[in-house]
């Protein structure tokens, strides 16, 4: 099915095409006359995927959307401070080549004008072998994730028109903005201009920055984020060639022109914008980039203000233990004590972005559980973003609640940085399953609360809770029926699609059962212990066992085994009886079991 | 446990308090001298709850905080263009009581200084038996959500100290900016400035602002998004008397200070926060309040460009139907009929925000589901905020889909937005359970694919599926020790907590079961059809019924009652032996279902 979006762009562009206003810039060489006509757009999202209607790979000089990219190399390199002593972050209002410095001082109002840009490209050395333009084609390249390069062609041409900039950067020389000299600084800054890209570069390019400096298809970390959120600002009130205030109210975005009839913009976290077409209103704006923006803005809710309606609340929901128990089946004593202590336990279910709104609530939900809560689960495994704030807040969570003697345990995905927010005295399990970790709350509960209900090493088959129902006698002639078996850790005990080999009881140790997920993956459905059995299932499946089971140290179990079953049957129908009731109000209590754990699924 | 959020804003109200420089404003009615060291800071969600720290409760005077509020009301009484005529939206970079008027025509650069505020103020008429002032207090009010007043003493000694106010009135009228005279502008003015507000007060504004005009605690829409979008616009570049630049690079929210010692600032979509603190610095900024906003920003990441970074994806995971069967139990022929077109209807989870990037997320993941899917259910019940891209860009899915004879399927919380999405002519089922959804979307695939596997209306207890196993005249005997009872519609018939009351044989009508969910609300576990049993779930749990089940239209059963089971045991051994295998199977179907489903549940 086509997209909606893309449906959407490709109307928008056929609107936007209309427009017939303004003429083309007219300095290039002579065989690169540029196209009225050409009119592409592409949207690029933080996972790298790009929709484009029209021009969209046609290449084209980046002339000032340059200007951002190489602000933040120059920051990167030198910091803020000595690139704020000579470049300002004020909006100009002026035009883009206009001379906007201050008086005195001579610095430049902000990098997005050509006074500053030139005086931020003269910060540019070579380094590594490596020019000074080769670096800065290199980090534009990182940035759109293919090789760019930097037309011959049009830096000789933009040279020959280059009067006024030239007089620029003499001026920013007799003030020490620019060093080692002023015609090295304007042939860089030309060199930069003059790199050819495509609208789907500049969109990828928008996307990298929205990604926080991450390159989406290529994973690299091209800019740190405290440098993207500098350079966005600038951006902001100081892009387009036009009355920042406007910019701001009605597109609300970080956007940088270009001349070559490039207009890029940036919607941090969410996407990057990118449009090419030559005509150029009188500030040297694309006419449709700048329509093409404004539309984006309103039609898409773009802007600032209405994109940043992040979630009210990144706690989707509080458990007790007993509304989602691990998957060892407990003895009815050990159940008991579950039962009785379950409110010393929550576990919080986070997801969306951990960033000031989430944090702020997940922190809030922590401190507002009941004191006597003594281990809190956060599941984060649905959390998409940790931001420094969320790393920091998680720490004081962890600090106070030990300081509490409470304990703090985290369910998150492979490769979470949760971990790194904690002091290093913290003890702070950590799981990837919600089952795992309840499993560890209820040991640390049945530990501390479970006295003689614990769970017994070894129960023999007489005392097991399944055959409660029977007479002692009739137990005693049972376990005569069984045959003895052992098993060491991680043995198969039985295998997917084997026949029903018979009920088995285990007398020590554990014995896990798994099963394969619709995704292919293996997963532990169950862990069972002393005075369990297993085994009944395959008689639900045609037969057939749905799990494989394998024991989880040394084992030893009773099976009573299907020609047992029938041999007993035969003799005494009556004991039989019996042992089916009990056979079938055990699977009953595990069918009571899921019921009540498919409730809680259902709510939610 | 102490949130460590609080615990955040206590020390930095510590470290900020240690700021000694600046002095109080000095115009004030002679016993109000304001206190230099009373320094507050509130914080405020957009759910409406307040983090406060000092002095939160203390009264004092809007002053130009004012400014952006009536500009709000201005914009909703006259539209963006009327106002836009009277006041620009650009930056002036002056000091708030400079003169900023655009050459010619009059036009204050904006709304947020003193010119523009006057020219804004001006607009605004009494109505509806109201004064212009009450109209003004009115709304003020509403964004703090409680009954605010305007100081006649505050009033009073600032009408004698406007000279320069007074002056700028005139000389707006002089150029048609201010109707209705000079002097009525100014006396609206100042009264609006002497409104008393406290650090509380201000950061539920905030707030309000924030959660997109509607104020968390009283829930009232105060102010279109439309008009919040440019008031915070403004803001951003010209609320402080300060450089545009460096507040947008350095704090990077919408801000506006008075001098009265308050700073407002405002996080889109997450916070609203507040500080009161009287010493000013040479601009008119609260010197406190200006180093609280830098420090927010960067410590707790509310720069817009970070603040931003919404999830990467608001499609949580898809599912086929197989994976989350309905709540129905099927009949052997169903079940292979749809496990065999399981690939015609997937389910789509989607959570988080639907604005740009989680639409965009969304209308992929639907656009990229192979053509032969027939049904997509999407799962809205996680998603926060549904804004109007969400809407536009799901009646272009739907519009689509049905082009293609496929269909588009809700599953969404009471009072969603999502239904207003469609064309007239869309047919789109919404449900507020998965379960249901999921069950329309079998019967709809029985009903194309099920022919002669169609679930039958009646289903003698011969015929049963439960007992295939026995042999026909077993069946027949046991029917003869059974009851046949009926029901009508809505007709309770076993109640939780009764005990073991048989095995029920539905033949004819449908048969839910109901539980009661942890949150104490009543949950459907189960439909149950023709051809099924139900009540020996009773058999797990002590013998007592732990559902409710009820008619669903006219429903015939016959019922194998406890005594009718004693006397067969008696009678006849193997046959009660081959009944129980029978009952013990079904019971493990049952089981290993629930597994099944648990598998998911595990794996997200």
């Amino acid at each position: 099915m086509q997209s909606p979006i893309q449906e959407y762009l490709e109307h928008l562009h056929a609107e936007v095409l209309k427009l017939r206003d303004g003429a083309p810039y007219p300095v290039h060489p002579g065989d690169r006359e540029p196209d009225p006509g050409a009119f592409g757009i592409c949207l690029a999202t933080v996972d790298g995927y790009v929709y484009s209607v029209g021009a969209a790979d046609q290449e084209f000089s980046i002339q000032s959307i340059s200007k951002p990219f190489t602000y933040g190399l120059a920051l990167e390199e030198h910091g803020l401070e000595v690139v704020d002593a000579k470049v300002d972050v004020e909006p100009s209002g002026d035009p883009f080549n206009e001379i906007s410095l201050a008086p005195g001082s001579g610095r430049p109002a902000n990098a997005m004008i050509n006074a500053g840009a030139l005086a931020v490209v003269s910060m540019i050395k070579g380094s590594g072998g490596k020019s000074a333009i080769k670096r800065i084609v290199d980090r534009y390249s990182d940035f759109a994730g293919r090789e760019l390069t930097s037309s011959k062609a049009v830096f000789d041409v933009e040279m020959r028109h280059s009067d006024r900039n030239h007089a620029l950067a003499y001026l920013l020389s007799s003030f020490g903005i620019i060093e080692e000299g002023p015609t090295r600084a304007l042939e860089l800054y030309l060199r930069q201009c003059a790199v050819q890209v495509t609208c789907r570069d500049l969109a990828l390019m928008a996307a990298t920055m929205a990604n926080g400096g991450m390159n989406p298809r290529t994973g690299d970390q091209v800019l740190d984020l405290e440098n993207v959120e500098r350079v966005l600002s600038v951006m902001m009130t100081s892009g387009m060639y036009d009355d920042a205030g406007s910019w701001v109210s009605s597109v609300g975005m970080p956007a940088k022109s270009g001349v070559g009839g490039g207009t890029l913009a940036v919607l941090p976290g969410q996407a990057g914008l990118a449009v090419f077409s030559p005509p150029l209103d009188d500030h040297g704006n694309s006419i449709r980039g700048v329509e093409t923006c404004r539309r984006l803005s309103r039609d898409m809710e773009m802007h600032f203000v209405r994109s940043a309606r992040t979630g009210r609340s990144a706690v989707r929901a509080t458990f007790a233990i007993s509304e989602l128990p691990s998957r060892i089946r407990r003895t009815e004593p050990e159940a008991e004590v579950l039962e009785r202590f379950d409110d010393r336990c929550r576990i919080i279910e986070v997801n969306g972005d951990l960033l000031f709104a989430g944090t702020e609530s997940l922190v809030r939900a922590v401190s507002e559980l009941d004191e006597h809560v003594e281990l809190v689960v956060l599941d984060l495994r649905r959390v998409d973003e940790v931001g420094a704030v969320a790393l920091q807040m998680l720490g004081g969570v962890e600090r106070r609640l030990r300081e509490a003697d409470r304990q703090l345990v985290l369910v998150e995905r492979i490769g979470s940085a949760a971990a790194s927010a904690f002091e290093p005295e913290a003890d702070v399990p950590s799981f990837h399953s919600r089952g795992e970790a309840v499993e560890h709350c209820e040991n640390r509960l049945l530990a501390r609360y479970g006295g003689s209900a614990r769970e017994p090493d070894r129960v023999e088959v007489v005392d097991s809770p399944v055959l409660a129902s029977l007479e002692p006698e009739e137990r005693t002639r049972l376990v005569g029926l069984m045959e003895r078996r052992t098993y060491s850790d991680g043995e198969v005990i039985r295998r997917v699609g084997q026949r029903f080999g018979g009920i088995h009881f285990i007398v020590c140790g554990q014995v896990s059962n798994f099963a394969t997920d619709p995704f292919g993956q293996r997963a532990r459905l169950n862990t069972l212990s002393a005075g369990m059995t297993f085994g009944e299932l395959a008689l639900g499946t045609e037969e057939r066992q749905e799990t494989t089971d394998k024991a989880e140290g040394e084992v030893e179990l009773m099976v009573l085994t299907p020609e047992a079953i029938a041999e007993l049957e035969e003799a005494d129908p009556q004991a039989a009886l019996r042992l089916w009731h009990a056979l079938t109000r055990d699977a009953y209590l595990l069918v009571d079991r899921y019921l009540r754990e498919t409730l809680v699924r259902l709510t939610y």
